[in-house]
């Protein structure tokens, strides 16, 4: 028989795949050019040259069962010291390979993460807006995944409610800053009172919280914004990196686990990844994008397009009345949309060719998101439909006149 | 607090690993190239020109986001489409696009195997001697690894004893031929066998019995020797790939699952592969590795020197008075140890750098597994090492004098 859960998933397709599915429809009718798709997280500038290149010199100048063997479960000894050398320079922190696991990406690192310290029925919290794939990745593990309601005037952390929330059986929080969809960035402040919070209750409960930091957007930060190193402010974090978004390369299935080298059973942590992999069938990052990434630890794509296109349409939608926390990060925008039910906000965007998500997938009902790592020259040419839209959907009055 | 059963499995050394460790270790006393290690499973020949080819031809000619993007969760829609092709073309079976999903590594295919058809508490079984990882792949999703005793004649099916453990409580059989560690390639008799079995228990107990076929050592199979498709047998078999092998790529982590199109629900068990990901933070093999295989897919690496060094082996083993079944592939021979313990054998061995693996690491006792995926020039040096050790430590008299 097969198994009823996994059976049952199927039906409950994804909002922003549904929507991404639209746009590709709606392209092959008016060509792709014409349909603003704002729905999905693909980035889009040039991979850098200095990875292709080292790609290329690999392939060219090793013996091909050195480059395309295996690699340790753990991840290649010297890519594991590479991150860590790398980390202990930016960051401060004392890594060494013994606290790095390299992981297919930041799905494998969170897959691992949960598995580290939770047992099924222990809850995690994360917060409002989050990144929906946290539900299946937690709740599949057999932990239980709790949402703590956002603080919709800064979308930093809602601190009445996640106090009330953080119970004796929550085992581990859940966080991901600069954040997808608010493209908001944990302050310094937020980090420390948060942190402070963790280790009273850790206390309290006579077990420690661990604390789950997604950080695949760390690279992508805007000018002026400071983004502190969440591991500097709690000893039992948990880093789960990505390089999906900083060298443009999420199909390669490339990232790590930092475990902070002042968490009590750090080495032991990292060690329990390689069991865990055996279960979840993982085994490792490809060998050839590990070694690959070990060598352009210091450089990222040119992510100053996604900057660009914020700024653009941060005052475009501020101009047309929309209540919107200015990102720090990302490239993501997470806007109020102008009527209750965002849902129906984004069905007739659809109407102008404007392919939105409305927030409710993402925890934050009434809101809606917009992925603008896309061209800036279409982001330009989307502003007249956005105007459209507003114009002809809601005639707000505090609409700029064209 | 940490989750103790992976915390628990951190004590519990692999067999292979430490003797692989020995292996280097002593190497770097007195050089590798004297140290005669047939611990290790890991392909020396090597990978195919037309593989480098591909990568480099796409790396130099394709648009950076397009190579490096996201792969759709079942893996990438052409890459889908040509392995399907191949299949058909191979084994006559109608696969689409629909029976296939892309996994990485034949460990990323059996974790969705077994999270399709069994729950926790249900039984798998498998045939000893088998590969050890099996256990943990199986145990960790909570279902239960039972192992079938071997039948030591012929490495085929011991059915009198499969028939006895085959209850109501076993959703899916594993099998693996050509086989790791034996060499032995199940026969057409014994598919045929096993499949009537199948149906006929399937139908008793009013579930379906899945037949899960890992299959990764399907192209190194030796002349005259008839490796029948195991899904032709069985409809309700999924097949468990990886390009690891065939051309000598372990670390690239690139395999598929192939539902058999006449299994009655093969395209559900496809998309459910996409859902059961989510849990597991699979998200897919890497894109350009994906690409690059889906080129070469009737392409393989020169494998004729696993066949060249079985038969310099075997004929050894043979006339050194071991008794042994012929492999019919692979890069394994399973011979019977000259002590009833096996390990003791082992340890003996490794006096004279002879690396060999005691088959209680694959549930048969009293054999030991050589892997000879290592230069012919290096097995035919080992020979003498082989004849020392047995000369000084068991005085055979069937021992060739020279």
């Amino acid at each position: 028989m097969l198994v009823q859960k996994y059976k049952d998933m199927l039906s409950g397709k994804s909002v922003i795949r549904q929507l991404s599915e639209f746009a590709t429809a709606r392209g092959r009718e008016i060509g792709y050019e014409n349909v603003f798709d704002y729905s999905l997280g693909n980035p889009s500038v040039p991979v850098p040259r200095e990875f292709t290149d080292e790609m290329i010199r690999m392939l060219t100048q090793m013996e091909t069962n050195e480059l395309h063997g295996y690699s340790p479960s753990l991840g290649i000894t010297s890519v594991r010291e590479a991150v860590a050398a790398s980390l202990e320079k930016r960051f401060g922190l004392p890594y060494r390979r013994e606290h790095i696991f390299m992981a297919s990406g930041a799905a494998g690192a969170l897959a691992h993460a949960f598995r580290l310290v939770t047992e099924p029925g222990d809850e995690v919290l994360t917060f409002a807006p989050f990144f929906p794939e946290y539900r299946p990745y937690v709740d599949l593990t057999g932990a239980v995944l709790k949402v703590v309601p956002p603080d919709t005037e800064s979308f930093q952390i809602h601190f009445d409610k996640f106090e009330e929330m953080l119970t004796e059986k929550v085992m581990a929080v859940l966080i991901n800053t600069p954040n997808n969809p608010s493209g908001v960035v944990y302050s310094r402040e937020t980090l420390k009172r948060l942190s402070d919070l963790l280790r009273e209750k850790s206390a309290r409960y006579g077990h420690t919280i661990y604390l789950i930091s997604d950080e695949p957007y760390r690279e992508i930060v805007f000018q002026g914004v400071e983004a502190p190193c969440v591991s500097a402010f709690y000893d039992d974090t948990i880093m789960c990196y990505s390089f999906s978004k900083s060298l443009s390369i999420p199909g390669e299935r490339i990232g790590y686990v930092a475990v902070n080298p002042h968490c009590k059973d750090a080495e032991d942590m990292i060690n329990m990844c390689g069991q865990i992999s055996r279960g979840t069938g993982h085994n490792c990052p490809p060998s050839i994008i590990q070694l690959a990434v070990a060598k352009v630890l210091d450089t990222t794509a040119d992510l100053s397009v996604y900057e660009r296109n914020m700024e653009i349409l941060y005052g475009e939608l501020r101009s047309l009345g929309f209540r919107c926390v200015k990102p720090g990060g990302t490239f993501y925008i997470f806007p109020r949309a102008l009527e209750e039910d965002a849902g129906a906000f984004c069905r007739k965007a659809l109407k102008y060719d404007l392919v939105l998500v409305p927030g409710d997938t993402f925890g934050a009902p009434g809101y809606f998101r917009m992925a603008y790592c896309i061209d800036t020259e279409k982001v330009e040419r989307s502003l007249g439909a956005l105007h459209k839209f507003v114009r002809e959907e809601y005639q707000c009055p505090c609409i700029r006149q064209d």
